[in-house]
């Protein structure tokens, strides 16, 4: 039954549009149509394909919009270049012009790309964002921030630039694999640490319900981290400030994944670790207790997540670290935090701090 | 001798720039400083480097910024995807941050690159244009266009994204070969066929000038051009309405390009080919008299530009242009002449037209 259960807007400087949260409601043209044009080339992966691809196609073309799709490899190490050809090339190849719109189908890679895509083909082409995972409803469709990887770093070629609405439909997550869910749930996590510890209570008394797939305890979920979201974005657009809180567990799940090969570690795994790791870290700057530290891993093996990264060597934790985009003139920059749901932006230059806070996770 | 012939601001709604026009002024640290940080890229060429790399590098490294340089081969042709890689390759391997500031000192193609990397490296950093042709003076450096070459398309892939400032060097134009003169020259004549019939009467009587170099004339046609510019920019800064006017003579010119494949035929050569042709597709449409073309190709020949394309089949030409970045929902649009200082655009729905336009330069 479609129903939309919630509609926000996010407020950024360049532009201001919908969040749709809701069932059934991807491929409802009613609601869609305001937000696309005459074109529409749908971007998605093949695992998303076989599940919903026909029934958006079907929608559009039923009400006379020329619908064709471009379908990517799934998956975080095909978050590069090769995909991004491959969605150019499509455009191209089907006369796509400054009045075709994109529609993201899929999680957090298929709508970073795909984003990238449309702020950079023929210099920006509108887009909207149906996110199919719980991590891409509740962080990565939300707020323009789109990219691919480059060897040498996560996300190190991107753009800003908004969706024109964003159509996060629960039902979706019907089919969503149990791994998948769980790494979704590390952003949500990450959300209540940094700025919402209420959140937080709210989390550890309703995991349970939210790893049971209950749709009002999603919609609530996904709700709450999308205005907490919206309400960074429309402060701090392009990050010059308080948006890096966001990153929350991001500089250590980012060299996590980097270290480990895209793909093997879920982006959401690493930056379960990574959240741990900035609260050892905010342990030894004084600013956290071990039992702060104990309550969320704890909350990480509720949602089926890994409590600690893997182990390697210190110089290529601090290898990945220097390529991070918060480091600035040469000093790298964390997300501590200084309690359960307040996080500041720490500079470091002592690299010793680092290494006693990671200390059991460094091979030697 | 240093001297800040002109300065103006380019008023874009995005950002609000200086550019300044003059002699021996874009290696002037006093005036260099406040549009930079403490750590420079500089994206330039292997024919500039030679010339005016080591000038730029030491000025700044004297002042104690730390510069490094990204050298890449000359030509439209490199101007693509690997080109664009090894600018993000240069950065990181030099662990350019997000206050890095890249320096684009080069032409259009360099210019048009280094800006895109800067638009997209990390989400978006700094940079200045240092141009050091005339077609980049007049023009390409100017107003946020960046852009990439696709196999199917000139300046398909790229960005809006606008300078910290603009350096015009008259200087450089001392050491620019004649060829690159004429085909600067052609966006001079295009702004005056576009915008303003006195400026045709001045370029008319005053060509021979220009085409000697004297400084103080040049400096006048930079400025003219420049402000024409910028009052478009800042009107339209992501090209809605008028700012399409700046393509009389691009969409035949693209085609150009393309067909004799990139560096063959210069940009500036292709668009003097494509002003003409826009005079006889504005014929056809019965708003410009023969005279009127007679004069556009006698100027073009004054400054040693072609003045006819060179002949190929008509499903090329068609096939090209149906890539152009004006196509609106298939529709084809094409800048065209009122009169000569009076650009409107203009949809074209009938190929047919076009053919009769284009019948001389119709292989068949």
């Amino acid at each position: 039954m479609k129903k939309v259960w919630h509609n926000l807007m996010v407020d950024a400087p360049s532009h201001r549009y919908p969040i749709y949260i809701g069932s059934g409601i991807f491929a409802d043209f009613a609601l869609l149509k305001a937000h696309i044009g005459k074109k529409v080339a749908i971007v998605t992966n093949d695992v998303v394909a076989p599940l919903y691809l026909d029934t958006l196609q079907n929608a559009l073309r039923d009400n006379g919009v020329a619908a064709f799709a471009i379908v990517l490899p799934d998956g975080e190490q095909h978050k590069n270049h090769a995909s991004l050809n491959a969605i150019y090339d499509g455009l191209l190849r089907h006369h796509a012009d400054r009045k075709t719109t994109i529609i993201a189908l899929g999680g957090g890679v298929v709508g970073d790309m795909a984003g990238f895509a449309a702020a950079t083909y023929q210099r920006g082409i509108p887009f909207v964002q149906v996110p199919t995972t719980l991590l891409s409803q509740v962080d990565s469709s939300v707020g323009g921030k789109t990219a691919i990887n480059h060897p040498l770093g996560k996300n190190m070629i991107g753009a800003f630039y908004q969706p024109q609405a964003v159509f996060a439909d629960l039902d979706t997550l019907d089919t969503l694999p149990e791994r998948e869910l769980s790494a979704g749930m590390a952003e949500v996590i990450k959300y209540a640490l940094l700025g919402d510890s209420d959140f937080l209570r709210w989390l550890e008394a309703n995991m349970a319900a939210l790893m049971g797939r209950n749709q009002a305890f999603l919609a609530q979920a996904v709700l709450h981290c999308c205005r907490m979201k919206a309400a960074i974005v429309a402060q701090d657009e392009t990050e010059q400030g308080m948006r890096a809180l966001l990153n929350l567990g991001h500089t250590f799940g980012h060299a996590i994944e980097a270290e480990m090969g895209y793909g093997n570690w879920l982006h959401g795994e690493a930056v379960a670790a990574g959240c741990v790791l900035a609260c050892l870290l905010s342990e030894r700057l004084g600013s956290l207790k071990t039992k702060d530290t104990a309550r969320v891993r704890a909350i990480m093996r509720q949602a089926k997540l890994p409590d600690a990264p893997p182990v390697f060597a210190f110089e290529r934790w601090l290898a990945h670290m220097r390529h991070d985009k918060k480091v600035e003139s040469g000093m790298m920059r964390f997300v501590t935090l200084s309690a359960l749901g307040r996080a500041v932006l720490t500079p470091l230059d002592d690299v010793r701090i680092l290494r006693d806070a990671l200390q059991p996770f460094i091979l030697d």
